[in-house]
């Protein structure tokens, strides 16, 4: 396709939506040329304000990153959009139903909008996921909007990607859905409360707000809690406005750095996972050996802490 | 606490229920004892039938495994809870409430429930959750009911852990919020329509006959779709007979087998992970390195590949 992966780093950076596309697949399969690629783009990423956008199904968060996106373009700035849906674990392509609202854009230059899937291998989401914004960002994307579904351990991985943390909520939705009872307090950087012309959004404001009182301030910062009704477009420029409130914030106050060494950390463990299990299949015990471990183990004919020992030695590591 | 490993497994082994409850804790933590705990107890294991079920929240999941539990306690077996919390990712402990509902159990010795959160690393849940079951396992648990939240790639690991995966819905709860659409096919052995008193009951099987329709069958068996209210206990003897044809099914074809086979390939795999990332902060970088590769590479004064590669050569791994 390319002569050669500078000839493919350069289109990319120049703007070449081909180019974006495929190096975005590449990444996203784990291609051969994916490394090479990344490591040429590298120096080229690092500009990128990287948005995480959290809520339960149902919250609107589709509509709203539509609306931020259309914000954000109006200031002139290339938006990349990337969505995740860990419902569809085993589809392998991704649902692309609720992008069908964003095809207002499609004509936009300066956008580019990903769905990605989750899929069946240890920790590969948020690695996927951290590769493509890196891709999107090399190709100068200054805000990259990551969508996700729910706030389980995928969600908590891929968010800690983010410099900016939304969480969605709507009035009257239930508790119990919208996994406000614990967890949600803590990765939240700004509260929306979307669809906010239903009739008990003063009270479920007021709830939400006693709950932040009794939690802890960290760096400073109190989680703001802004509404918006995106379908109507409202409350997004307000919405903004706290997005760059923050950002200013964990700038100056250094945050901003603690919280991109901490992700790199978590990625470079990543990276060493996946490295330590090509190899120990390829040099330690093999596919077919693997297979024949895990038969005699499920049949107690051995032990699974002495086939890894075993594993360990054969792959030299022990 | 105890002498030896070998008389804490004894006693875990012959019902002490405080022996049980002090290797759950010590293998959810990782604690140094509770490698030789599991291997002394893995020899006892095997015996036991689990039972996932899983769901969106506001499903009746927490009550119908409750109904499923006094059912089989009622045949005399002995019942295994874990029950998975995935909104809980940073609380350490685990969130009870809907635990409090299950108190009916609280004096029967017969059975035990233990909830866990999500814990912060990378694949930990599925791991641990993995080892509670082995555990109760061994303590002589014949049924163990595994109760996980949504559907995301936690639970899709945590469900490979089953015999038998139930997918709890309820009629109106809305396509988005069950994530009907994509992934749950796949992993449903069994459909519950639980709260299948509302209306709109009757259409909302219709429509998921329609879908299960247009799969293809895996392995000659097409779940079937049991109605169930189990606030009144209506639809858990149905539900149990179900579950045992499925049982019965998947042993005479030989599928039990090759779920056991490639539940063990994966967990083979996760341990061996957790053994490699040991010996890497250990011996490879430390946590001090990692911390200083990572900030260097948020500054984009070093390429992650080149750090990755650096740290293998160190872990003796290259």
């Amino acid at each position: 396709m390319y002569d050669d992966i500078s000839a493919w780093s350069m289109r990319l950076r120049s703007g070449d939506v081909r180019a974006l596309s495929r190096a975005i697949s590449a990444v996203e399969n784990g291609a051969p040329e994916s490394e090479p690629l990344l490591r040429a783009l590298f120096p080229h990423t690092g500009a990128a304000h990287l948005i995480g956008v959290t809520g339960a199904p149902g919250t609107g968060k589709s509509t709203l990153v539509d609306r931020l996106a259309a914000h954000f373009r109006r200031a002139g700035e290339p938006v990349g959009i990337i969505a995740v849906d860990p419902s569809s674990p085993y589809t392998g392509g991704a649902i692309l139903g609720d992008r069908i609202r964003m095809q207002g854009h499609a004509t936009d230059n300066g956008i580019f909008i990903r769905s990605m899937a989750t899929r069946g291998f240890l920790g590969g989401l948020a690695r996927a996921t951290a590769d493509v914004a890196l891709v999107m960002d090399a190709a100068g994307k200054r805000r990259l909007l990551i969508e996700t579904v729910g706030v389980g351990q995928d969600e908590v991985d891929i968010m800690g990607l983010a410099d900016c943390t939304l969480v969605v909520l709507v009035p009257g939705l239930g508790d119990e859905v919208q996994a406000i009872k614990a967890g949600i307090m803590e990765i939240a950087d700004i509260f929306v409360i979307n669809k906010s012309d239903r009739s008990d959004t003063d009270r479920f404001e007021q709830q939400l707000k006693a709950m932040l009182s009794i939690i802890p301030e960290r760096g400073g910062w109190r989680p703001p809690v802004v509404r918006t009704i995106a379908t109507e477009n409202k409350g997004i420029v307000a919405l903004a406005d706290a997005i760059q409130q923050f950002r200013q914030h964990v700038e100056r106050s250094g945050q901003l750095q603690a919280r991109k060494i901490a992700s790199w950390k978590q990625r470079l463990l990543e990276l060493l996972e996946a490295r330590f299990l090509d190899r120990v299949v390829a040099r330690g015990i093999g596919e077919k050996g693997l297979e024949s471990a895990a038969a005699e183990i499920a049949a107690r004919r051995r032990d699974p802490y002495e086939a890894v020992a075993e594993i360990l030695k054969n792959s030299g590591l022990t």
